[in-house]
């Protein structure tokens, strides 16, 4: 074992394969669903400077990682199972930061029940630059996709929106809420919806999860299934945190609804499900607008004036 | 579709999508292996000026990324299928770049068999990022891992050894040698050994890629093994180029022998099915020695003389 690489692998992330890994000595992993269960793989990378500011504590950054990818699997209906880790490491990252980072993996391994299959682990002259595949499974056939909202359905969302990108403005001292710490947390530690896996799986006729911005993710949803739709902006559920901002005015909404990183579920319902539906959940969901002919998304808010976005969601190549 | 994320998306990438990746206007993708067969997943990352020097041609770049993933699956007695792909960008990539890329994806694909399903696309400050996590399928149950080599097996290794090593010396001019541009090209593109994936599944007890440097990758191959080799290092095939060196001296000899990049397959068979290996297969397949007892490997030559060698393999982290 003379191989710094490999000794790295061992000392760190070997404690945490699953089975199909063969202790991460090998090139590759097996991996078998559950029976009646289909495979299904979601991927996101993330770069310390766009995608976190870079100082977190590291096993918040593996935590991150982890959960971006799990929420793509929970709005797919999709149990998260196991994942692959693609790390290139930057001179910055020493034994310490390591320690932290396969100690925050440990922690969402064991809070969502999933393990490390594979990875590699490179140098980069460049920042961390982390890439997490994560393997999931949803009931055969039953993936819920996002190009299958019909006309009629009703739109909901999970949690409160905006949390993120408010919370990003107070650390870079922006702003100021009754709950600084509360909005920061938001923005550092999504937190997949797991608890809605079963209604998801019931009740969407189809979902995503919103991590680029409400309005943009929404537009996203009705471009793939060729429809369009309509959103109350009063409907939105905001947080205590955000609505004890001294002004919420609509510059202030506008960043809730585009700013991204919120990992809640958008998804619709059947009209004639809704009922159902809402008997079902816990408060935690709310209904925000509905699935419409057309190709436009159109908010407005109760009093029906209509409201204008200057960009609707966050983009890496504007 | 106004996100310019989707559009570059839609644009170069959507044409190569498959079954399961739902025209890439989603958050995830299902894949179902054929009946009978499971899931394999190999995962590289590669950096620009680490991995490959970045000024290759787009294409060579994606073909290169594809093929080290692939032959990871080959190794493992695995088809490609389909495969994931991550990709921070710099800012030197531009349409022309993402237009020979996506051809490049797009020859390769159908060279093996594959289709794109997934993936994410980010930008980054640093250079140029790529990850491909290759999805391939062996018959259930049998994998062909690293760990499972026996005293008294026979090892072998396809192709020849040390073109891509060599490959590099004569780029950066340090060398010359009568077919450089063969070199050069075993060192841009790698060659999955995809021929061999039928004898690799009926006759290797245990296997690898050599990506790391022969010698190198064989302490892997022990180390997971719990035993030893003997190599005998005037059994290791060299190409014509590689063999017209002026000085085909202990230094070149080690050179190729812990450079990498040759992608060529090194496996072991029971001694008691060599016979009918060897007249199973083609002369692309060489005899470079036995697993024995112990935890070391030992390079001699047919004169009995050991060689040492001062670095086994390639490592991010010396």
């Amino acid at each position: 074992m003379s191989n710094p690489e490999q000794e790295l692998i061992q000392t760190y992330f070997a404690p945490l394969a699953g089975d199909g890994a063969a202790g991460l000595m090998d090139d590759a992993a097996t991996w078998v669903p559950a029976e009646g269960m289909e495979t299904v793989l979601s991927t996101d990378t993330l770069v310390a400077g766009v995608h976190f500011i870079g100082d977190e504590p590291a096993d918040l950054i593996a935590r991150k990682a982890l959960r971006v990818n799990f929420s793509d699997l929970v709005a797919k209906g999709a149990a998260p199972c196991g994942y692959l880790l693609n790390l290139g490491l930057s001179t910055e990252q020493d034994h310490e930061w390591l320690k932290s980072f396969s100690y925050g993996l440990a922690e969402d391994q064991a809070e969502f029940g999933c393990k490390l299959l594979g990875g590699d682990t490179v140098s980069t002259p460049g920042p961390l630059v982390l890439s997490v595949t994560a393997i999931g499974e949803v009931p055969a056939g039953k993936v819920v996709r996002r190009g299958t909202a019909k006309v009629g359905d009703v739109l909901y969302v999970t949690g409160t929106i905006g949390d993120s990108a408010i919370g990003l403005e107070v650390l870079k001292e922006r702003c100021k809420t009754v709950d600084d710490s509360y909005l920061i947390d938001r923005y550092r530690l999504p937190r997949p919806r797991i608890e809605c896996l079963g209604l998801i799986r019931e009740f969407a006729s189809a979902a995503m999860d919103v991590s680029d911005g409400l309005i943009g993710d929404l537009e996203q949803l009705v471009a793939a299934s060729g429809v369009g739709a309509k959103v109350n902006c009063d409907l939105v559920p905001f947080s205590e945190a955000v609505k004890s901002l001294s002004v919420l005015d609509d510059q202030v909404i506008i960043r809730a609804l585009t700013g991204g990183d919120d990992y809640e579920i958008l998804f619709s319902v059947p009209y004639k499900r809704a009922d159902a539906f809402e008997a079902a959940c816990s408060n935690e969901v709310h209904h925000i607008g509905e699935i419409v002919d057309g190709n436009q998304v159109a908010v407005c808010n109760t009093a029906g004036e209509q409201i204008e976005f200057p960009s609707k969601s966050w983009s890496h190549f504007s």
